[in-house]
C-alpha cells in the first residue's frame, strides 16, 4: 500500500516533468472537427503511445478505425484483481474565434495557477492524469487493479467509430468499471462527481426560399424571406414558458422525485455570482425550474449557429435564397436521441410554410446516462475524493453530454465513474480554456487512491 | 431635328464600340461597399471623365468628396433652352457569392442577347446610355436641351456625400428636371416607367447574452441564448398577417385610392410565371394585398443577413455570446425613414428580454418618392418610350429605393423622371446580373428622343 507521503513525494519530484509533458501534448492542435488538422490529430495519438511505452504499459496499440485511431494499452497484474478501464480522448474542440484568446490556444501558459490552452481541461489535462497516475503506480511497484486504457480521437465530433471498436473488442475491453475524467467539479473547496449526463440531439437545418438571391426592394414582402421564416420557425420551437414545443418531446422524460430534487439543490449555488460571472442581468429558462435544475435535469434546445444572407461589413439589400441553422437539444433520462431527432425533423418539416423548402440533416447524438451511487466503484471514488480534497463529493447532474457512457453500458455492460477534476470556470469549448495546476496534480493523487480503494473494496 | 433613320444609322455604325466601351467600364470592379476595391472605384470615375471629354462635354470635373468623387460634366447650348440634369452611379454592388456566377462578374460576356456582369443593369449599362446618347446628339450637332451630368460613386452604400455636394452646388446643378436610369420595365413588350419608389430604413442589430461563448450543455436552457432570443425578437416583428408590429409603423402610410389600386393592377402579371421563375410553391406577404401591391405600394421588412455562433463545417455545441442581424424596411409615401428608424430602434430595444443586451445601429436610409405623371418631362418621356418601344409606358410602383430622388426634390426642388431600361430578370444585386443589348441600344434612342420632345414641349 502506498502512503500519502510517497505519493506526495513522487508528485513533487516529477511535477515539472508532468507539466512539461502535458504542455507538449497541448501543443499538438489535435482538432478533430477540421480536416486541416489531420496530421496533428494523428501526432497526438502517437504521443500517447510513446508515453504509455515509457510508463511500462503492455499491449500498446494505435488501433486503426474508419476515422482517427483509438490508443489502447494495458497492464494486467493478476486476473483475479478488479480491472479498471480508463476512457478519454486526445482530440480537442476547434479554438475559433482565435482573436478572443489572450494567448495562443496551442501554446500553453500558466496564469494564476491555471494552464491556459485548448484541451487543457477537455480532455488532455484530465486524461493525462490517468497516464501519470499509472506511471506513478508502476514506479512504486504498486498497481492495485488491472488497468486498461482506451483513448480515442473523435469525441468532439461524435465518436463515430467507437461503437464498432468496442463491439469488436468486448473480450479485450472486459473490466469491472469504466473511469472517465472529462467533467467538472463545483469547486476545489466543493468536490463533486457527476452522476447524471444529458443526451444530445444535433441537427442542421436549411431553409430555401427563391431559387436565387433577390433584390429585397423588388421582391421583399412579396416572396418569403428564408431568414424571416427560419426565425419564425425557431421562435416557435419554445413557448412562452420556454417549454420545447416539438410534439412528444417530453414523453419519456423521467421526472426526479421531490427528494431527488431536494438533494441536488443542496449543491452550493449563488445566483448573483452566477449572473455576475457571465455579466448578465437575468437568467432565462423553463418555467417552474431553477437554474441548477435547468442545467442538470431538464431537456433544453439551443441554436448553436445561424447564418444567411449578407454578413460581411456594410449593407446589402438582399433577400437571400437560403438560411441555415445548427440546432441541438440536450436530453435527460429516458429520452432517446434517435427518437428525438426524428421527432424534431418531422416537426420542423411540418411547420415550414408552403413558401419555402426545408432540409433537416441530423448530426451525431447520444443517450442520456446515469451513474449508480451505490456501487463499489462509486464508493471507492467517493473515498478517494474525500481523502485528497477534504470532503465527500456532492453528486451532481450535468448539463453536458458524454454520449459514449450509455454506449459503454449497452455494449460492455459497464457503468462509468465520472471522476472529473475540471471546473466550470475552465471555459471548455470557449476561448481561454484553462485547467488548474492544483487540479491536475491532485487528480493524479485521487486516481491512484481510487485504484487502491477499489481493489480493497472488491477483496 | 434628328430623324429616326439618322439615329438608327449612328447606332448601327457605332454599336460595337458602344458595347466595347461599356465592357471596359464593366471590367472595373468599382465595389463601393468594400475598401479593397478602392482604387477600382476611382478608376471608374476616371474612365467616365475621359469618355465625357471624348464626347465633347465641358466643365468636366471629378469632384472630390469626403468619400468617392462625383463626376460632373455639362454642355450648355443656350440658357433659354430647358436643362436636363442626368444622375447615375458608377459604383456597383458586391458580387458575393462569386461561386454562384456562371461567368466572371467583372469580365462581361454576352449570352442570349444579354450582357452578363455585375453592374450591367445597375447602373453602368443604364447610366452609360446617357453618355452615348449625348455623344450621338453632339455628333449630329443636334443637342435640343442643355445637359448636365452628375454621376456619383456611392449609391450602393447610401450616397452619404451627395447631399453636401448638391447643397454646395445648387447653382451649378440648376435644371428643369432630373433624369435617372436605374430602374426596370415590366418587359420589352410592355415598357413601363416607375412613378413611385419605396423608401429605405436599414439597421444592424446585435444581441449579447453572456459575456463569452459558453458550452451549450453546461449553460443551455439556463442562460439566454442570444440566437434564440434574436429569432424570437425578429419573429415578433411581423404578426400572423405579416403586418409589421413596430408601434406607429403604419401611421403615415398614404393608402392608394380604389382607382389608383385598380390602375396599378392593370400591369401585366402572371402569378404562376412569377412562382415558376423563382421556383417557389407559394408567395407570401401582407394579408389583403396581392403580389404586385406588396411589391409596389406596401411597406415591408426583411432580414438581409443574420449570423451568430458556430457557422463553419461540422458541429460545435456552443451557446454564443452574440448574435447579429441586418434588417431593412422598405417604406411608402409618406413614411419618413428617420422616424421609422427611430421607431424601430426604440421598439427593438423595448422587446429585448432582461436576459440580453441589445445594440441597434442605423445604416443609411432614404425617403419614398413619387413622380408626378402630369408634368412636361413625364409626357416627353412617355412619348419617347412610345416611339421606340411601340407602346405607351405603364406607370408602375417600384419596390426598390433610390433615396436621392427625395433629396433632389427637397434640395434642388426638382422632380425626377425614372427612365429605366432594365428588367426584373436582370437580377440586380444577385449573381449573373444582366442587361439586354437591345435594352442598351434602344435606351440610347429613347433618351435622345426624350431630349427632343422635352425641348419641343417646353417651347
Amino acid at each position: 500500500m502506498i502512503t500519502k507521503e510517497q505519493t506526495s513525494q513522487y508528485l513533487s519530484e516529477n511535477k515539472q516533468r508532468f507539466l512539461d509533458e502535458l504542455f507538449d501534448l497541448l501543443r499538438i492542435p489535435s482538432v478533430s472537427a477540421d480536416k486541416n488538422f489531420r496530421n496533428d490529430v494523428l501526432k497526438a495519438a502517437d504521443f500517447l503511445k510513446n508515453k504509455f511505452e515509457a510508463a511500462g504499459a503492455e499491449n500498446i496499440e494505435v488501433c486503426e478505425t474508419a476515422g482517427y485511431p483509438i490508443v489502447y494499452a494495458d497492464k494486467i497484474i493478476d486476473p483475479s484483481l478488479p480491472t479498471v478501464l480508463v476512457y478519454g480522448h486526445y482530440d480537442v474542440q476547434p479554438a475559433d474565434p482565435y482573436e478572443l484568446w489572450d494567448s495562443d490556444p496551442f501554446n500553453p501558459v500558466i496564469k494564476d495557477g491555471k494552464i491556459i490552452a485548448r484541451g487543457a481541461a477537455d480532455d488532455k489535462g484530465q486524461m493525462y492524469i490517468h497516464v501519470k497516475a499509472f506511471e506513478m503506480m508502476m514506479h512504486n511497484k504498486e498497481v492495485p487493479c488491472n488497468i486498461k486504457f482506451m483513448i480515442e480521437g473523435e469525441e468532439e465530433v461524435g465518436s463515430e467509430n467507437l461503437e464498432v471498436f468496442i463491439k469488436e473488442n468486448t473480450e479485450k475491453l472486459n473490466a469491472d468499471v469504466i473511469v472517465i475524467s472529462d467533467t467538472s467539479m463545483i469547486a476545489n473547496e466543493h468536490p463533486s462527481m457527476a452522476v447524471s449526463l444529458k443526451g444530445l440531439s444535433y441537427l442542421e437545418v436549411e431553409v430555401t426560399g427563391p431559387n436565387r438571391d433577390l433584390h429585397s426592394g423588388v421582391y421583399g414582402g412579396a416572396v418569403a424571406n428564408p431568414i424571416n421564416v427560419l426565425c419564425r420557425m425557431i421562435a416557435s420551437l419554445q413557448d412562452e414558458n420556454k417549454k420545447i414545443t416539438v410534439p412528444g418531446f417530453y414523453d419519456k422524460v423521467v421526472e426526479l422525485t421531490e427528494a431527488q430534487r431536494k438533494e441536488m439543490n443542496k449543491a452550493p449555488f449563488n445566483l448573483e455570482d452566477f449572473k455576475r460571472d457571465l455579466k448578465i442581468d437575468d437568467v432565462e429558462g423553463e418555467a417552474s425550474y431553477n437554474t441548477l435544475e435547468r442545467q442538470g435535469i431538464r431537456p433544453t434546445l439551443d441554436v448553436n449557429g445561424i447564418w444567411g444572407g449578407y454578413i460581411k461589413e456594410g449593407a446589402k439589400t438582399v433577400l437571400p435564397s437560403k438560411a441555415y441553422a445548427k440546432i441541438s437539444m440536450r436530453l435527460v433520462p429516458d429520452q432517446n436521441h434517435k427518437e428525438i431527432t426524428e421527432l424534431f425533423k418531422k416537426h420542423f418539416e411540418s411547420i415550414a410554410p408552403k413558401s419555402v423548402k426545408v432540409k433537416v440533416t441530423p448530426h451525431h447524438g447520444g443517450m442520456p446516462a446515469v451513474t449508480p451511487t451505490d456501487s463499489d466503484a462509486y464508493h471507492a471514488a467517493e473515498k478517494a475524493f474525500e481523502a485528497v480534497w477534504g470532503k465527500k463529493p456532492i453528486p451532481t447532474h450535468e448539463g453536458g453530454s458524454i454520449p459514449i457512457v450509455s454506449l459503454f453500458k449497452d455494449v460492455l455492460g459497464l457503468d462509468s465513474i465520472l471522476m472529473g477534476f475540471g471546473l466550470n470556470s475552465d471555459a471548455i469549448h470557449s476561448p481561454n480554456e484553462s485547467f488548474g495546476v492544483e487540479n491536475y496534480l491532485k487528480g493524479i493523487e485521487t486516481v491512484a487512491l481510487f485504484h487502491q480503494y477499489f481493489a480493497e473494496i472488491k477483496k
